[in-house]
């Protein structure tokens, strides 16, 4: 049976070492978190998946409320006409349009675009909701799909459709406009850090990498284990960019026609990519258990039906002291080692082996699904040790994270060496940068790296530019991103 | 004070009895559930309406999911060729098709339908998931928006977008899928009735009126305030129509290639109109507690800063004694006669008056919305009096609506006293029924009202068809219907 319970199973997903994007697919493909679709670029969300989602989805939900936020549902479809009124939106938006030309049976006189975020529609809507400051702040959030039409895809991280939340928030001042973007943006890191265990660089974007239509942006960028950066959430700043095209305008308090400012900010199905790229290795997935969909795999391991009897009525005792826990006993007609290795691929943080042997002993095993730590707990304490197991790997898995990160930045000083690093390495570069543009063009030529976010101003003995010997305004973080 | 409390507000809405329709729109926007949007025929649903769909989609899910199903997502776009699969299926639906002819700048080779429901994507994406009756059941739902090319569109009731739970189910035999249509039936009844307060009629459509491709289909049939009937869920048997029309295969037991029996099943944001038609008034909404986005809503009578301040202390022991009570403290600089106009309109169900002179006695008023009755409640006593108030009012709300329909339901037995019946009438009229379409035509053209559900099968000493003479197999309901 020992043997058994260690035995190999060929699961038949590629190395993450040789061969990331494969090892990504398969593992989110076996794992049953998601397939494509028999519609190009669309994917099917599995229930694994999707109760994973959910596990992200309802504490961001309650953290978005929390800061007074309220759920709207506004149309899925925007009249072409809206979209073209901010021009830099249009031009980021326009080359993904889908586009619903025929209705009911008739070609319709303006065409609709599904919608690939809703600002414009949105700004549409609330003229009718704002007229005085006494109206405002208008704090708004939705939970719905959208649509780009993406030509390259990738399960969660690039499809045509994908489901998100965004919000959008307009206010009097431009102050609590950028406070809100802030604001907003600390939820996102703390959805990434404390549930998902994924530790982000938070900050700007730079000009070249901010959303169409704002006047900057913020995200929360997480490294994977390839060493690339996933952008995991943004947060936008608008001015009154938006309120100006939309002509959305209220009554100030000295009676004056004024623009309120505007932000939105976004987290989509894109967390649970991350979730998978941040943690997952050669036998698949590793959830943490904050939003694990099963916090604990239950093995029964028996030979007769008098001891399937037995471990049965033991089990009733263990799933009553942990029913605050997502449990599950995995009864199915396979052999344990079959069942370890499913279970391993699926991501299970705890598993629970329990035989005639360990119930003579009043306890069972219990197995780690970071580093396959074992150890034997006694039947009685499992309501208690349980879940301090499950706190400890949520850390662990977050410390595991960061570690790899710090391991994997470098601060440098020249272009010299940002190529050479990015030629050999993976993994972020700080620099200390002059903010132009030009240098973000001849570092991605060079290197296809990126500015991912601004760490902060240069101190006052700033060094200069990185890139290209100017004095440098702020410090910036590069790498090769998804 | 006393004067203004009890003071009239002009509220704007019209009159239930003069005009429903027009009653209901003002309601559905003055109560601020939804709006008509700048797109024809979609709405909005503001954050009170979203609420109010979320106390209902949430123990909705629960109830799904303690039923064994699990949450998928499957695509919006569906290819114009799965659509055309299911002769019955596409009758039914093509009429309403929103259709994405171009995507990323280009035409499209082949159409994309929006999602008027997922049948026919869901029949093609499980084609690759079930091979053997091992697989089986497969018990899928998802939450989704779906869009059907409406011409007249109604808030809530029916929209050229809307948002609903879609449950497709895979069974080995038929009688599994049978039992499942039902058990579906039955948790609607219970969202309906014991969420909703919404008492319904359960049971099969008639032809006519069944779901086009399916085998028959179900439904529970509330009575509106005007006497009208609202489909509120349905739930089909498809039998083996849509594996057929998929090529949708397993392997049986003894290894023949056979195609599995299917259900599918849905309630949608139309279950927020019900209850605005179910329970409302001319002073506007009546909310039933369990799904009230307010449950309890404060008012707070004072004078000076000094009685704000002691009934501000007051209050938050209250809050505390209520922490598991949705409650609200209006500090508004209103007049309480506004706020209490306005807090009716929005149908919360408890509203408590706090003032010195309440204060001084160590008590509060408290006003239920159901007949205004009042009642003092002293200030220790409120954390065990309303949660029992708002457990009477739910209850309350149900019984009043079974016995307004009960009021409303008449049984007949010719065509002629049908006839005279919804010629000065509103209500359901019970007939034996023989089943034949013909009878339903003759009594639509005549008063406009339909088969609602089929109660049972007549009796032993079956009465003849009410509409023509012939014998009788069922009791039907009929109703004039939304």
């Amino acid at each position: 049976m020992a043997d058994e319970r260690d035995s190999g199973f060929v699961k038949e997903i590629r190395k993450q070492s040789a061969d990331f994007p494969g090892w990504y697919t398969d593992v989110v493909r076996k794992a049953q978190l998601a397939d494509y679709s028999p519609v190009r670029g669309c994917m099917v969300i599995r229930p694994y998946g999707y109760s994973l989602w959910e596990n992200i989805r309802d504490p961001l939900d309650g953290l978005i409320k929390e800061t007074g936020h309220e759920n709207w549902y506004f149309p899925a479809l925007i009249p072409l006409s809206f979209l073209m009124k901010e021009a830099e939106h249009v031009e980021g938006f326009q080359p993904e349009f889908a586009m619903v030309t025929r209705g009911g049976g008739k070609e319709l006189e303006e065409p609709l675009v599904l919608r690939p975020t809703s600002e414009t529609m949105i700004a549409s809507v609330l003229r009718d909701y704002i007229q005085s400051y006494r109206d405002l702040p208008v704090l708004t959030n939705q939970w719905n799909n959208v649509f780009r039409w993406e030509l390259r895809t990738r399960l969660f991280l690039r499809t045509l459709e994908f489901l998100w939340q965004e919000g959008h928030t307009f206010h009097e001042t431009a102050a609590e406009a950028e406070e809100e973007v802030v604001r907003m943006l600390e939820q996102y890191r703390r959805i990434a850090e404390e549930w998902c265990a994924v530790p982000v660089l938070a900050g700007r974007k730079s000009d070249t990498e901010k959303f169409a239509g704002a006047q900057y942006s913020m995200s929360i960028e997480g490294m994977m284990v390839d060493g690339k950066a996933l952008q995991m959430g943004t947060s936008h700043y608008f001015g009154d960019n938006f309120t100006r095209a939309y002509d959305l305008t209220f009554t100030g308090r000295t009676n004056e026609r004024q623009y309120p400012y505007s932000t939105s900010w976004g987290v989509s199905t894109r967390m649970v990519g991350a979730v998978v790229m941040a943690h997952g290795d050669d036998s698949g997935l590793q959830l943490p258990p904050r939003i694990a969909p099963v916090q604990v795999i239950i093995i029964p391991i028996f030979r007769s039906d008098s001891e399937r009897v037995q471990i049965d009525t033991a089990l009733q005792q263990v799933l009553t002291d942990l029913e605050d826990i997502r449990v599950k006993v995995d009864w199915r007609d396979e052999r344990p080692g079959f069942k370890f290795n499913e279970w391993e691929l699926k991501g299970v943080p705890l598993r629970i082996e329990i035989g005639p042997r360990d119930l003579a002993k009043g306890e069972v095993t219990v197995v780690r699904r970071l580093n396959r730590a074992k150890q034997n707990v006694p039947l009685g304490d499992l309501g208690v040790t349980v879940p301090a197991m499950l706190e400890e790997i949520q850390a662990a898995l977050f410390t595991r994270a960061r570690e790899f990160r710090e391991a994997h930045t470098v601060r440098l000083d020249s272009l010299e060496a940002l190529v050479k690093f990015f030629d050999t390495s993976i993994g972020f570069v700080v620099t200390p940068w002059c903010g132009r543009t030009e240098d973000e063009r001849t570092v991605k030529d060079r290197t296809t790296a990126t500015t991912r976010v601004i760490l902060g101003a240069s101190g006052p003995a700033a060094q200069p530019c990185a890139i290209c010997g100017r004095p440098a305004s702020v410090e910036v973080a590069w790498g090769k991103a998804y």
